[in-house]
């Protein structure tokens, strides 16, 4: 177990970091203590801003000897207080934040190496201006850094064609719980030199020793996309559709995003200045874009591809976006889910996956369970159908106090809405991750074998448990 | 330490498998209790062969109970010895042979359930029949089985395109060190419920537990396929080629060997049957091959990217395949330089990996730093340069007695390999893995941060240190 930072403990980090990377101070770091959701509330014995790696490496020797507990921290953007310390005020808060230098660009080789505290919008930019692109991102990028999307292994609207952070990292640099260096920056494609250290820090929620800096893919600057909203009976025909999208033109399809004619209803009732894409109204709605180099191209292999799905019954109408802004209003659609559902009331939100195939099933079979468990429950999901990752919302019975109708049944609503997920061999957590909101959750529902597992590999790699106690497993 | 197993274990073990499943027998285990290449000889107290899932875990129940040892072993076509057990006939070699079914082929979604002990071959073979490619391939497909290359995260000649075995594994089923079973086959796209177990049994060469099957990505039958061998400079043009075809045409690239003249010179000299597919001689080689639908379109593509490549200056001369059977001769030739190497007296072999920026430089520089160490000694790299993999030999220098040379020197020899790899941030095994072979190599010149977390996972996950001891960091 950590032990409270004693008085010496916290003069040697003070010495060792001096003012700007040393605070007790509590309204600077106040920002840093709540999540940015407001949910989660936490206390610390300080804050650490180190500068360096070599700086990272030398706080957690100090830490280590004395067993305090760190909870590293990037931008304060995830989802499930992952990045919240408990509320003893005995954990040091390590913020990564200093640490916000793009060593190096390498433009042939199609590779950057950040450090953990820049942050995601930057390297867009710091990258763009060699003509690259960072495909990744998320609507966080203006404070989410790079250390704080490998270590949950973040996922985005592009993950359909380049995957999760997961699939970008090339190599990483971390320091390790006993202080030591690990420098796996160097971007080999093959190595067989036993366990793979890159994908176990990939979503370790800093449970493992903290990401210091990545090394990360890039691919060349998209200069032209191609947007459509297609109007579709079922999931099932929706999936049909990028089934064969995903044949013909998988290598250009950057999104297809599942909305049911339910969260189009809510944007348009709530969200100013918007309007639908197409005449009628469809039970559900896909809206899937292209990007590559050739504007044109693009352009006639999605309205072909399109035109051959609507003459074999496919989709039943499709409205093609005629320039950027156009592509911008269907995604303003999609993006205002949120904030107009949030209009319309309080809601249960989950971010679960299922197998793609399953998806279809789920999304039919579920509000079925929940009508007959909780009656007059409304559940929405919407989003990335292709990754098999939708956001599964529900909503109180109209007519009553949402609030005290989520505060009375929300977490067995949720038990049920995660079961169901684990039937089908899906995650509770597909993008998010466990943080401390899943924690109890998770060892609830997942199976013995991997709980123990998890363990295992938490107290070979951490076994005093200094990194993020509380969070994940721990 | 594992202890040595007891008459009452071992009558547990028969009991549960049966004739079938367990075997003392000299004769039968003789064949599993040497490498395919005769290097390594262990002995063991039984070959135990169970037949599903559940006499897996079974097994490994009665041995985390008693102590003893197990020695997971597929195809037993390894590289580095790592399922031969040790000599002191203590450990128990548990053969996944028998599970050999290929459970399902969900052609939708381009996805099959195979289990351990399915060989390669017979697994092409199957999903093949639905127009489907398993786009790993090796030269030992006849033997090598999908657990065994699961366990060693194998490569071969399509990782350019398709990645490593580790790219290709979209789930996995394991039994753990205390003989409870993981069900990770359900193939999720996004799943963050914390450190990913699929990557790291990917390559923990049996040393974590073991695979009992896996979930494996698909890609449609391949129907054309377009080679060229062609004439270069030197491994930096090589190089240049290699990212102007990759960013042309990289989605059908999935050849790019790099071979000097040294090597075709032996083939031709020893190998009955070939010829040269260029009229002059060149310093350097690139066997280059594309694979998709259409053959015409592909034949274009090569033709026209390497007229433009010559017409740059960047290609010293071009044989296009005109057929099926010149592509094979073509391969030929690559696949026959070990043989012709063995032709011309013993070589000191070399698994390595570097930076692929970095392998043109590797190339050039460890021949002067050998014949500066070793003067005579002759070096060879050939293989898949866009990896950023090379085959590296030493050959002895001509006119002595190869074999005592190599007895005097071998160690030394490597140990300058491996050294000059690891300053550029390289891995000392690119595709073979460690086993035996590397394990001393390893520990020595490993990071100490590395290897000291490559040790807490493996203990936090096989305290007991029952799976595959002697092995990778055993």
């Amino acid at each position: 177990m950590p032990r409270r930072p004693s008085p010496s403990l916290l003069r040697a980090l003070s010495d060792l970091l001096g003012v700007k990377g040393f605070s007790t101070d509590a309204d600077a770091m106040a920002p840093w203590l709540t999540d940015w959701r407001g949910k989660y509330h936490g206390r610390a014995a300080a804050m650490l801003s180190p500068a360096s790696t070599e700086e990272v490496a030398a706080v957690v020797r100090l830490c280590a000897e004395a067993d305090a507990a760190l909870v590293p921290q990037g931008g304060n953007s995830g989802m499930v207080g992952g990045a919240t310390p408990d509320a003893s005020g005995d954990q040091l808060l390590l913020s990564l934040r200093r640490m916000n230098r793009v060593r190096h660009i390498d433009v042939a080789a199609g590779i950057a190496i950040a450090e953990a505290g820049v942050i995601l919008q930057s390297f867009h930019d710091a990258v763009l201006t060699h003509g690259l692109r960072f495909p990744l991102t998320l609507g966080g990028k203006g404070s989410a850094t790079i250390g704080g999307l490998v270590s949950t292994n973040a996922g985005g609207t592009q993950v359909l064609r380049h995957g999760t952070m997961r699939a970008l990292v090339a190599g990483i640099e971390a320091v390790l719980p006993d202080g030591s260096i690990f420098d796996g920056l160097a971007p080999l494609k093959k190595d067989n030199r036993g366990y793979d250290l890159r994908h176990l820090f990939c979503g370790a929620e800093g449970t493992l020793g903290v990401v210091t800096a990545a090394a990360l893919h890039l691919v060349r600057a998209a200069t032209a996309r191609r947007t459509a909203w297609i109007g579709v009976e079922s999931p099932e025909t929706a999936l049909a559709l990028l089934r064969r999208l995903d044949a013909a033109i998988g290598r250009t399809l950057e999104g297809f995003e599942l909305i049911p004619h339910a969260c189009l209803d809510a944007v348009l009732r709530h969200i100013p200045g918007t309007r639908a894409p197409l005449a009628d109204a469809h039970p559900w709605y896909v809206l899937a874009e292209l990007a590559g180099d050739d504007d044109t191209a693009l352009g006639d292999a999605l309205e072909g591809q399109l035109a051959a799905a609507l003459d074999a019954g496919l989709v039943r109408d499709v409205a093609l976006a005629k320039n950027d802004r156009e592509s911008d209003d269907f995604w303003r659609l999609r993006d205002s889910i949120s904030e107009a559902e949030r209009a319309d009331g309080p809601a249960l939100q989950h971010d679960i996956s299922v197998p793609v195939d399953l998806m279809p099933a789920f999304i039919a079979d579920n509000p079925v369970r929940l009508g007959a468990a909780f009656p007059g429950a409304r559940a929405l999901s919407f989003g990335h159908l292709g990754d098999g990752n939708v956001h599964h919302h529900v909503q109180p019975p109209h007519g009553i106090d949402g609030a005290a109708w989520i505060a009375a049944h929300g977490a067995d609503v949720s038990r049920l809405v995660y079961t169901h997920v684990v039937e089908l061999g899906g995650s509770i957590s597909a993008e998010h991750g466990i943080g401390q909101m899943k924690r109890d959750i998770l060892a609830e529902l997942d199976s013995p074998a991997r709980l123990a597992a998890l363990r295992g590999v938490k107290h070979g790699l951490d076994p005093a448990g200094i990194f993020n106690p509380g969070k994940l497993i721990g």
